[in-house]
């Protein structure tokens, strides 16, 4: 198919909220942009959001998509032995990485998961995500994903959708199932 | 890559709400169980929620991803020609085909899309949703997208996310945005 080249202002899209669905939004856009030859950029703020299921699945829809995992697995959690040194150096380079694929101008559909995560938890700054946002090119659409999204992020989105949790499976004590959660 | 067969109990997930990231999150759980290198069985109640981008996407997936569109476009709005009995008919048609898809037993995950939508149009009866949870076989993921889930469906399912729509672009003038919307 020839490269359908993308030709309207993209979008900033936000899925916040305390539900699942926003990785898995994210990554249906992922097949969707795919299905339009688009090429896509994916960068995770926090290692581990993604695992074995969607690494391997995203691998299908290549050479379009890019997946680049930057972050150093979630932050203060029971086998969290790093510092947060280390975790701040990874988001560090995350962002860097979003500036640098930014301004190739080689996307059309670019990816941010958990930056909101990686923003509450301090490992990176609001005047970054502000600096990320200013530098988005005009016709990329961009998706940040990840509960906690700031107002001022919200009030800067086209299309902010919150993920709320009306029922879990864990209260049910259902453990995390291939598939659903991995 | 070996089949790596489901083993734990499949769960009833339900995506539903007002806000985008409905289907998209259903279209991510693909990508997924594609890494698993499961089958998937897709059945559209309302044809015309999934275009291009989607199919095109999807197609990229195969021959592990069955998508099958039954619904017969969008009912009741401008340039639908359509009685209510073509309607009813075409979903009826996927209600039969979920039953004979359940009963071969070789799915993993199945996603009915649209059906709460189909069911608040009156296309499918209660009764025959009834079925169709209680016919779930013990190791499927059943996901069932469309805004206004009936309380007896999130009484019976084992994970819900509302979708809440906190911000979308028409409302900014922004019309619908390919990669997006479509």
């Amino acid at each position: 198919m020839a490269k359908d080249t993308k030709k309207e202002k993209g979008l900033l899209i936000v899925y916040t909220g305390d539900g699942k669905g926003k990785t898995t939004a994210a990554l249906g856009m992922v097949v969707r942009a795919v299905g339009y030859d688009w090429k896509v950029c994916i960068i995770q703020f926090i290692k581990g959001s993604w695992k074995y299921g969607e690494m391997d699945g995203i691998k299908k829809l290549a050479p379009n998509v890019e997946l680049n995992v930057v972050g150093e697995g979630f932050v203060g959690i029971i086998d969290d032995k790093k510092t947060i040194e280390v975790h701040r150096a990874a988001a560090r380079k995350a962002f860097e990485m979003v500036l640098a694929k930014m301004s190739s101008d080689n996307y059309e559909l670019m990816i941010l998961d958990e930056l909101n995560v990686a923003l509450n938890l301090g490992l990176i700054t609001r005047e970054e995500l502000e600096e990320v946002i200013k530098k988005k090119p005009e016709k990329l659409h961009l998706v940040i994903t990840g509960r906690g999204a700031i107002k001022w992020l919200i009030d800067q989105a086209d299309l902010v959708t919150e993920m709320k949790e009306i029922k879990h499976p864990y209260r049910k004590g259902i453990p995390a199932q291939k598939g659903v959660d991995f």
